[in-house]
């Protein structure tokens, strides 16, 4: 909102005038209220969540141009709930042009969340500048997902909605008015100093006169981020071919070669629901067309429609800048930044000329003729390519902040694009902020360490957003396995081969049990589906970090350093923290094991829990240590588990398949099975059943399974119910 | 600049009508403008040099809290010249409430400075944030020294005068406006294609409605950086004694054990001109009491004679952060920040009221009893333990602008103490800025790698300041003895000893070696003290990037990058730089080499260079390859060289001492060798002496050395002049 070169002279004045106003009245506020503390306003506007003002905000910020509706009776639902802080202890200043925000800090309180960290869950002692970028190997705030909402386990969250870069001190700042000051030592003598004393405080700073802050009450911290996910529209959910298996071919492959690949795939009995295309399907890429290459894609409406015709969806790559060579560079050019990234013209999504001029342009292209969606790349940014801070955009609006939301404008525009057509879309995008847990996209990235993107997946729950780590290629049969398995427990199993051409049956050592993997993801798709389902309607996150589970206790340690003047010359402290385990919906605990390990720790929350294997009782509130060997993935039941599998299917048909339904343990349990036609948007005018599997005691005292279909529902997916008590096979 | 709680309610609204006149002067100054350009306004201040401001520039900047004086006969001397780019070439807009500057850039430019940098010389196609900060491993621009200065290979340099953290696209954005624009090139098929088109500008953005700029003509890249670092003040002349030898004794020493760690350097003849004190030497360290401790020092002062009568001076440790245990506390509170560092309170050292109450203490507790003059520690901030941006300091400065000046500040102030008493300090820094380069502090931080140690060095040499590659610990006897060879070539030539307790002898295997590159140290003052004397009086960096140096060529190379999904998914190329050599003086050229290493590349300039140590032709004006053995660090000395050599004296009486005059080559030359009393600022008041060494041809062909003595001239530190003419020795 800054004068521009394009906008009227007139319009200029009147900005002038309006800013010159603006600034008294901030003045004014300023000075009218007790010291330098700014007018905040704080509002009410659901149970448990409470908007607060402070300054004036910005017109733009992270929600402001995403197409959100709260899922309002959902989060009445919740209950109503105080935040542990209130709006009023949260302390606001405006210092050097920048907002200045202060939250309280209790002893032993956790802070979760801030972005899609790789390195680290707990947030606490740490600095960041919440940045969208590509990751760098470090938790600093630069990341593919910077959103700037936190937890905490005193339970309640807050987000603070501004598309600035966003700077933190997460309990690092001491403030001599502190009200929990730490103790002066004495370096040379005292063994008890510290480089970081205690903190009693998160500080944020804002690049702007004003924010806009969102809290979110519990009473648990799952409540709070339900709060959160509800309140940016609730989760996506993705149709019911996106949580298969997913392949994307070589950025070069012709259409024959992919229905080669996707034949060897049948051959192989290799499950398969969507085959991505990477930048070689289109004319131009880095800087792009969005239309097809006809060398190597002669006829693309026939390759797709042969592709849906074996029950493959195409899901294709674009990424944001637009080549001169395609005729819809001169219709964006007037909506385009002062600068262009690989020499394509950077359109102001902002814009409603910018995103109909692509509408219109995806939907000729991709939609029309079939294609499932997209897999948004490059919107990231990294600063060796993409425009500069110092860009100019004809919507006025700031380079920073266009770069925060960018990925979170395409995700918008692309799933609008799908919905008006009552057509789900899945796809994957390289960049999110907050308010996109409703539009059905997962975030994936260059980097590529197997733990790091275990701990991503982790903190993903904690910020609405989804993540997958994807497998492009390993070094070792071993690798590979363990990264499939780890793959095939996230939002999307996908092998994405664009660069090194890998297939599932790359490593022949272990071919057997990378199929045996997939087609368990293939099994789990009705739990997968109903782990979205409450994502969708209640913001539960489909894969969970341990700490929003009930019962977990995780104390993280620090381990002292050792002085060294070359390495550590504070002898500053690490901390340890179990950061390589996960939820995946209501029941399951994966504990993935990595390339060289042949034991894990597991924490098991309390309660009794069950191999997922075989029903045998693992443990209970307990750590154990196992050795699963290299065959599978470690995964456990929560005692009364009910977990339906399909068949091991490898093509998906929109039909309905037997049901298995596995109980596990001993407690008598009730699962809410979701069911819809999977791939319209028809369930959001009800056409949609909640299956109810129940498993009590009988009369003799054994178990006893029921499936309760609600009167005049339908069914689209199950038949043949059958229950399978797992623990109880086991003792007999 | 901002309404502060401490500050009076009138005070307060005399500011804000002020605030909002200038409010309108910027609108009424940006709309009377061309389009959205801000009014630049022009000033030829010297030859050669040129203040821009733009907009509406902040009142604090980096120079204006220190005291310096311009050199501005010395800068006429330069003479006039113009720059390549004019000021009316620069390009200034004021966007989202920032100052957005761009400068041309031409096709084969180079760009060198631009803050302190570890990895790279070469600085085009970089994108940072400078910032002062702990050195992280990442040119980014945090760094101890982020100098908004550069210097282009064009000739001429540019300082962007602002404290405030400052982003830099230096050749990276693409502008749709620019003259020279890359082509589009499709990724998929078009090998061209790079992940970094071409740009034809640096771009940079300052959080401030306004900036000044300082142009500084060439016509030579050398020329400019003269003209910074003069109008800067010069360079600093450090006291003799300064350019011996340093050893930083283990934290906790007692003086006993001190004096007895000197006796041994007797004993086993190391030369030892400084000792320096780590933080045990306080009552209290992290935070500070700037008192002696007297369980470990009962008698300072005596202790401080006692080292002084051995011709050893004493340094002392100190960081900024004032322990609540000492007398300076109360007195300091009122002006310091809202953050504490270490629970030690932040004197808000831009208040002459902070300034006063530290030079008092430091007077009486350091001055006053003989100690030579400090290491000032931990004034670079690091993000874990600093105050954080959003601190507020009771002169209302912003938190950013005094972390990019706290070690400018502290520098300041304790060289003006100094100053008062007619006696020259020498010290270490862990932070400086641009106008520090007349301050006698050398910088160095805890990263510890020895190639980019040496990779600073270079750099240092740009941007007006001084670094060490000061020696700790080493792995190995090579490693130990390589780290001492290069920091005997640098401006401190110091074991800091501090954690580690190692000693010049740590290694039996090379301390015969490392005794002999001390004692060479030693011999080098002459030559050394007269290299620092064209710093001070010319501007010349005493150790110079090769780029500095005429006829020097070389090409940097891209590497290209090779296509790999996890690794290198751009595909991106490598820049290859020479970076490991670099100039000390008007003659010498080193060439160290590192562990591991047992033969290197030197790249020699124009002309004849021959081997220090024998005299023998080295090359010319080519690329030579060097197997020295692990004994020597190559030197080379340029076609008719003149090095003057005291004797290897192991402790520095302030007396004269005799004279060898090396001459190198076949070139006949004259030198320029200077005089004074090596410890006071009479020299400013012209007690000083240049002696001329000639060596031109007799009239047998011979060669002659003479030595000229001004009429009436003191001379101080030299007798019995000796030439030595070694390549003729060795052609003999």
């Amino acid at each position: 909102m800054q004068p521009q070169t394009s906008i009227h002279i007139m319009t200029r004045i009147v900005k002038m005038i309006m800013s010159s106003c603006f600034l008294f009245y901030l003045f004014f506020t300023i000075t009218a209220c007790n010291s330098s503390d700014t007018t905040v306003k704080i509002e009410q506007i659901n149970a448990g969540i409470w908007k607060i003002s402070a300054g004036k905000p910005e017109i733009v910020n992270l929600l402001s141009e995403l197409d959100i509706t709260p899922r309002d009776e959902a989060i009445r639902k919740i209950g109503k709930a105080a935040s542990p802080v209130a709006a009023e202890a949260i302390e606001f200043k405006i210092i050097d042009g920048k907002t200045y925000i202060r939250f309280p800090l209790e002893k032993d309180e956790k802070i979760f969340g801030l972005g899609l960290n790789f390195k680290t869950v707990e947030q606490r002692g740490r600095v960041m500048r919440l940045h969208t970028d590509h990751y760098s190997g470090r938790d600093d705030g630069r990341t593919q997902a910077p959103v700037p909402f936190f937890v905490s386990s005193k339970g309640y969250g807050a987000l603070i909605n501004s598309a600035r870069y966003i700077d933190a001190w997460i309990g690092t700042g001491v403030r001599k008015d502190s009200k929990n000051p730490p103790i002066a030592r004495d370096r040379n003598t005292d063994p008890r100093w510290s480089s970081r004393p205690y903190s009693d405080n998160m500080e944020f700073l804002i690049p702007a006169e004003g924010v806009e802050i969102l809290l979110f009450a519990g009473p648990t911290m799952l409540e709070a981020v339900q709060r959160f996910n509800l309140y940016n529209g609730g989760g996506a959910l993705p149709p019911r071919w996106g949580l298969g298996f997913w392949h994307r071919t070589p950025t070069l492959y012709s259409d024959k070669q992919v229905m080669s690949e996707v034949e060897e795939f049948k051959k192989r009995e290799f499950p398969l629901t969507v085959i991505g295309l990477e930048p070689g399907w289109m004319s131009h890429a880095y800087p792009c067309s969005y239309e097809w290459d006809t060398t190597r894609f002669p006829d693309p409406a026939g390759f797709v429609k042969s592709l849906n015709d074996k029950h493959i969806k195409t899901n294709v790559w674009i990424n944001p800048y637009i080549s001169p060579a395609t005729e819809l560079y001169e219709k964006m050019e007037p909506y385009t930044a002062s600068h262009s990234v690989w020499c394509g013209i950077v359109p102001d999504y902002t814009l409603p000329e910018a995103q109909q001029i692509a509408d219109n342009h995806f939907k000729k292209n991709q939609l029309d003729i079939g294609v499932s969606g997209y897999k948004l790349d490059e919107n990231d940014g990294y600063d060796y390519w993409l425009w500069p801070d110092v860009a100019t955009f004809p919507s006025g609006n700031a380079a920073e902040q266009i770069r925060q939301i960018y990925g979170s404008l395409l995700q918008n525009i692309t799933v609008r694009m799908y919905h008006k057509q009552n057509k789900r879309t899945y796809g994957l995008v390289r960049s999110g902020n907050a308010g996109t847990s409703s539009f059905p996209y997962v975030i994936y990235n260059d980097y590529y360490n197997h733990k790091d993107f275990i701990t991503a997946l982790i903190n993903s729950s904690f910020i609405g957003i989804l993540w997958t780590p994807e497998v492009r290629a390993s070094q070792t049969a071993e690798e590979w396995l363990r990264r499939m398995q780890t793959v095939c427990f996230s939002p999307i199993a996908m092998l994405d081969a664009w660069a090194d051409g890998t297939k599932p049956w790359s490593f022949p050592e272990v071919t057997q049990q990378v199929n045996d993997i997939a087609k368990l993801r293939m099994q789990l798709i009705p739990y997968l589906y109903t782990t979205f389902a409450n994502y969708a309607f209640k913001g539960i996150p489909p894969v969970r970090a341990m700490n929003l589970e009930e019962g977990y206790q995780e104390e993280s340690k620090l381990e002292e350093g050792k002085l060294d003047a070359t390495a550590n010359p504070y002898a500053m402290a690490l901390k340890k923290e179990a950061k390589d385990q996960f939820m995946v919906g209501e029941y399951l605990l994966v504990a993935p094991l990595f390339t060289g390990e042949t034991e894990r720790r597991v924490i098991l929350p309390k309660g009794k829990w069950y191999d997922f294997y075989t029903g045998k009782l693992a443990g209970e509130g307990e750590i154990i240590t196992v050795s699963p060997g290299l065959d599978r993935i470690p995964v456990y039941v929560k005692d009364g588990g009910i977990i339906p599998l399909w068949p091991a299917i490898t093509e998906l048909e929109n039909r309905q398949y037997p049901l298995e339904i596995r109980h596990y343990g001993e407690k008598t349990s009730n699962y809410n099975l979701y069911d819809d036609d999977g791939e319209t948007y028809n369930y959001e005018k009800g056409e949609c059943t909640w299956i109810s599997l129940k498993v009590d005691t009988d009369t003799k005292g054994g178990k006893r399974g029921i499936v309760i279909i609600p009167e005049n529902s339908k069914v689209w997916s199950f038949s043949d119910y059958r229950f399978r008590f797992m623990s109880s096979e086991e003792t007999k």
